[in-house]
């Protein structure tokens, strides 16, 4: 691998080197191995395939597969597009496709068996190089060196073509999960011979997205043309023109403009910057980013912020370790993107321009996910930015036509994905972490929010204390998102000293009571009138009233009242038993085998790491006597769940939240209870562990010699001190000092480790 | 007719009266009846039709017939749109259709033969009154009354319902030219219970039009739904939600609403609010004209906006010729229309917002038709609107993506329609008439238009001094075109003191030479190697080298050297002889009956009032010794031209040429040569008028007796002096004064006019 070390100076390690991109590219991790920038909006990243597959005679996309646009067992690579979701689990984006050619023009990607009839080539995976902010890869069929870098907004080519015919394609009906129509309208304008302008507007998931664009070439345009896929509706006037040769002023329903251009040394770098607001932004956010810098300028400097970035945490432990835990905190850094131009200026939800007034405006927001671990470890590690994506939520609750904070959120669209009001927790947990300030502002967003007819369920809701069965197929897994959700709620308006709006949320943190059938000791759908689901089977994920995840894994999702959750289970015997079997008891196949999100690989007996509802389970041993099964189950999912290879994750990334728990974990705490200030205490993956934080302070983790067998922790030590808590709080991380874990080949059944986290019940 | 004095107090004749919008809206006409303001961009009118007509099997928009939309004779009226052009021979528009409803909801308009199968009403022109800023109708289906009126970006509708049941149909997919797919994208939101926003694009002659609404409404909104017509091609998670009842967040490919409202005295007033540049744009448009503000209130503001630009011209004579007068004035200034929010952001020709500095933003541009006298007449009458609307056309041709000064420019987009660069002219006359400064930026932007390879043929006009028929079609009037717009290039150059410029046009303003055939006295198609077009035609109207206008016609176009031309046709007594025969020659049926411009009615002799390059011909006799006959056909032509009823414009008024020659024509002057200061005197039609200038000075014409019989010009006298001159300056009108014509009954062969008009041979 070309790392970013060659092209910098000095012996000492790089935290970078370690990160390796292609972990999560195949089947399920849904990663992308192209180059981006921390943060950035822009994903400048290999396409293998978006096409259709043929299902049942009609053309279908295989929209789970392609999440991110790249598979890495696909043998040709389609070009490279701007935008990419990083390891979710529905497919969008993918703009603005460029694909460096030879020979006769093409204007269709052609297919993956006969790459020859379109503009695609192979490739093989010995020709690819990537580091973070750094993608380079051998187009086969073509004899072409691609070589990618990323600014936050703008993405940088550089082709070595093999003489100095210069030729690209600028496909602007590419798209991912490219369903017929999905393209609305594409313009192209050639500003001059060496600057293009345009824009695409899509019907995706994105239901409205507007990706505006500006491109600078290294060397003037000689020859251009366009072809339209889907022929305009109203041409009239414009065949007075010859309009596919070197007309400057291109527009279509799915245009595709190849560009020729002679070479002088073969090169051709290209600088294509992103906007969602104009062409106008797109060429100033190049002029600020990318221009009059080279390639390798815009290279070394995207390496060192990545490198900036990893050096918060230094881990020792094996190879492997390293690549595994400095990838994920590279995935924990790309999505959330910025979404604004450098003006300040961006698209809101309500489809009017607007500007970010004291804040960075964010997009991408995979809320039923992050706001367990991806949120939170944001707001320790990065709480400028954790602080701006709050923002940026009460911005859009305040833009939204239906008033709503964000559900699943991109670029300016609500993508209305997955359950709960989740923007909530990442409110709360900005609170007590980064600073966000609790003003009315806010409680007024989390009210709006969690009252709102458009929150599926919600007038029942609120009358009867639980979503019923015969309102929505998910109303059980609903009814526990709400209450915790409307947890956070309480939590922030008693601290913001607001009684009344305290109270009534308090009240119905403790809604997830409704749904536990206390005949099962497990959390089950209702109905209306107050009885359960019959035939209901714990087991099963789907038709059970439960969304991605069973009864037997959600029943554990009262992350605010563990306490109280234990008595519904029927006490801490019976609720260990189900804890035990959960991660022991292999889980019958036919449970899962029609389920696109869970494979054999992902099971460790019941428990499903890759499905988010469980991340926080195995910390809950910390509100039972058994503390140290944490210790054993914790260790046993990152050896398990985690590998160094292209299939190494078990489970979508889903825009950094496998990552952020593996971050927490392998460093040996996890925020149980976003929201809280509270970090439950597992167990280090890692000997050695230095976090500098935000505010120059430095916390050392020290589990001098843990391994797999020696896994236990004996005593915890803080500053010296002997923990008598199961929890660290917010203040004694970032005030730094020495965390010390004295490992153990056995379990500590004696734990000076004794007083509980937090528990509503318990307040 | 329910005129605006039935609001206005005072017994004092008001020239809206005579104003009847129903001329021109049957047949050629393509006026339209609704409500507007002066120059506004709101058009409210009602669309007869724009259904497909069965072709061939196939369904496709009767294009030309529905240019306004509006036919008479069309029994139904589907609905009530905010935009329209006046006049044109080419369709597009019709945005923001709005019907209101009784009974159940439909969401097609239905046929006309079955308007019960859709929202569309029968109604009757009874109970159809219209004037000036104003239109009434009962939807008889409905028993709902109708009335509309408009700001410059507002139209009020208030429509009266049968009880207190209000409901109305909001059609986002409706258009006019409206094939399938031209409706690129709709949205809908639902502010509040009174306020309603969204935008369209589509993709018709106008290429990319963008169409942002704000509607406010009188009454809540208690019920709303809608249907797409062309489905959301992704509707994915939006299918969470029931987006057909009461969902305020629509999108998709061709929306069509409904909403429904109690009332209280079963009225319902809605305010709609155009912007070319966003939601909240509209919104500031709707607050600065029409918040607060009562139908009638905004009723009567309009009409007073309009009798204060009517009053301008103070005519007498018989009520046919005065109707025909003002309606003319009236027609005049409906297009160019106002393209800019109130804050003066419009979208420019490169689809980027721009902010207007220091001038009005126009559009609308129907320039091979306008450059003639309608926008001569508005330097003549409105130099502020006639020097924003050079300015416009300046800032268009910085932002084109082409470079190009407008052709026929439509919202943000050029529609290359027609021929030539006559943009050139307009800037020319308006700095020679309305103030425009001689800029360096003018030259500029009309020397790169007259340059640019993207005007047809420019490079071998350049090499070779005429346009070669092997090169395009029209190649003759094209090479005539080009050599009158060169020629106002070389003058503006040369009152600029830019020498070198003058020079150059000079030489090309000589062109026309070119393509005069001395074998036949006439222009003729001529091709690259110098030999002219055999089996030529000089009666038949296409496919002989010219445009919308025969040889017969077209060899006259060279208003800027008429004595160059008479010696080109062999000498004035051939001259003479052509005019003579065009006028008094009928042209056989062959010539004409595939041509949708032309009927039977529109024609005298060989003479096409209705197509454009014919208006100055009548005027040409100034050039010979035989001025007497251009007072007898210029009379002749507004008798059998302009007739007071629904199919009185015989030729489409295309955007106020038709009525702005009216005006000229009837003051007893016509600016033959737009670009010099000259008025070429032909007789007045009306014995008194009298006209106000913008500079508050007052020119009365007197022509006492004059008539049909009495229509010949014995003695011109300004201020009381004989005048010598068979032309008028632009400082001797806009000076003030009395201008007297002494009428006769016979030619006076023995004029004192002696001194010829402006030729550029005669220099």
């Amino acid at each position: 691998m070309l790392s970013a070390t060659a092209l910098l100076a000095g012996a000492q390690e790089r935290k970078s080197d370690y990160v390796n991109p292609i972990i999560g590219t195949n089947g399920m991790g849904h990663t992308f191995p192209g180059a981006c920038a921390p943060f950035g909006i822009v994903q400048l990243s290999p396409d293998t395939d978006t096409i259709p597959q043929n299902v049942d005679g009609r053309y279908q996309p295989d929209v789970y597969a392609y999440c991110a646009g790249y598979q890495y067992h696909d043998p040709t690579i389609v070009g490279f597009s701007h935008t990419h979701l990083s390891g979710t689990g529905h497919s969008d984006l993918g703009d603005v496709l460029i694909m460096p050619i030879t020979g006769p023009i093409r204007t269709n990607p052609g297919t993956a068996d006969h790459p020859e009839t379109g503009y695609r080539s192979r490739y093989s995976h010995e020709s690819e190089h990537c580091s973070p902010g750094y993608y380079e890869v051998e187009l086969k069929d073509y004899g072409i060196k691609a070589q990618l870098t990323a600014t936050q907004r703008v993405g940088v080519h550089q082709y070595t073509f093999p003489s100095n015919e210069g030729q690209f394609v600028l496909d602007l009906g590419h798209g991912i999960y490219n369903y017929e129509g999905k393209t609305v309208w594409t313009y192209l304008r050639v500003v001059n011979d060496t600057l293009l302008t345009g824009y695409r507007i899509t019907n995706g998931w994105a239901r409205q997205n507007y990706t505006y664009f500006a491109i600078s070439l290294s060397a003037p345009i000689a020859r251009y043309g366009y072809s339209d896929r889907q022929r305009m509706k109203y041409s009239g006037f414009w065949r007075k023109n010859d309009i596919h040769h070197n007309f400057p002023d291109m527009a279509g329903r799915e245009m595709v403009a190849y560009f020729q251009m002679p070479l002088t040394d073969r090169r051709l770098t290209l600088r294509v910057a992103l906007s969602g607001v104009s062409m106008s932004g797109a060429i100033a956010n190049l002029e600020a980013e990318a221009a009059g810098r080279s390639f390798d300028e815009v290279r070394r400097q995207t390496a060192e912020a990545w490198e900036h970035e990893l050096e918060m945490i230094d881990i020792e432990g094996t190879r492997d370790q390293k690549v595994l835990f400095y990838t994920s905190l590279y995935h924990t850094m790309i999505n959330p993107s910025v979404y604004m131009d450098v003006d300040g200026q961006y698209r809101g939800n309500d489809m009017e321009i607007h500007r970010a007034d004291g804040f960075t405006n964010y997009t991408v927001f995979s809320l039923w996910d992050t706001y367990r671990a991806e949120h939170p470890l944001l707001n320790l590690l990065k709480p400028k930015q954790g602080r701006d994506m709050a923002e940026s939520m009460v911005a859009i609750q305040e833009q939204s036509p239906l008033g709503l904070l964000p559900m699943w959120f991109l670029m300016a669209n609500e993508g209305w994905c997955m359950s709960g009001y989740h923007a909530v927790p990442v409110l709360a947990d900005a609170a007590t972490k980064a600073g966000l300030p609790r003003s009315q502002r806010i409680l007024s967003a989390m009210d709006a929010t969690a009252t709102s007819p458009w929150v599926e369920g919600m007038n029942d809701y609120i009358e009867m204390g639980y979503v019923p069965y015969d309102r929505c197929g998910t109303s059980a897994s609903n009814t526990l998102e709400y209450a915790f959700d409307d947890w956070t709620i309480y939590y922030t308006a008693l601290k913001a000293g607001n009684a009344e709006m305290a109270a009534r949320y308090r009240q119905r943190a403790l809604n997830y009571r409704n749904v536990f059938n206390p005949a099962l000791g497990l959390a089950c759908p209702k109905y209306k009138n107050g009885t359960w689901k019959k035939d209901f089977s714990p087991l099963q994920t789907y038709g059970e009233g439960f969304i991605e995840g069973n009864s037997a894994n959600y029943s554990f999702h009262v992350p605010h009242d563990v306490q109280g959750m234990i008595a519904c289970f029927g006490g801490e015997k019976i609720f260990v038993r189900r804890l035990d079997s959960l991660f022991a008891v292999p889980l019958d196949k036919k449970y899962y085998e029609d389920n696109e999100d869970i494979e054999e690989e992902c099971l460790m007996g019941g428990y499903v790491h890759g499905n988010e509802p469980s991340h926080h389970v195995p910390y809950l041993y910390a509100w039972t006597s058994q503390l140290w099964k944490s210790q054993y189950w914790l260790r046993e999912i990152m050896n398990r769940m985690y590998v160094n290879d292209m299939d190494g994750l078990h489970g979508n990334d889903d825009c950094g939240q496998m990552s952020a728990w593996y971050i927490f974990s392998a460093m040996g705490f996890y925020p149980v209870c976003p929201g809280t200030d509270q970090y439950v205490i597992g167990a280090p993956y890692v000997p050695h562990c230095k976090v500098t934080f935000d505010n120059g302070r430095v916390l050392e983790i020290r589990a001098n010699g843990v391994s797999d067998t020696k896994r236990y922790v004996k005593n915890v030590k803080l500053n010296g001190k002997t923990l008598t808590r199961r929890y660290l709080t917010h203040s004694e991380l970032t005030a730094g000092g020495l965390l010390e874990f004295e490992m153990a080949t056995k379990p500590n059944r004696n734990s000076q480790q004794r007083e509980l986290p937090y528990s509503l019940s318990a307040e």
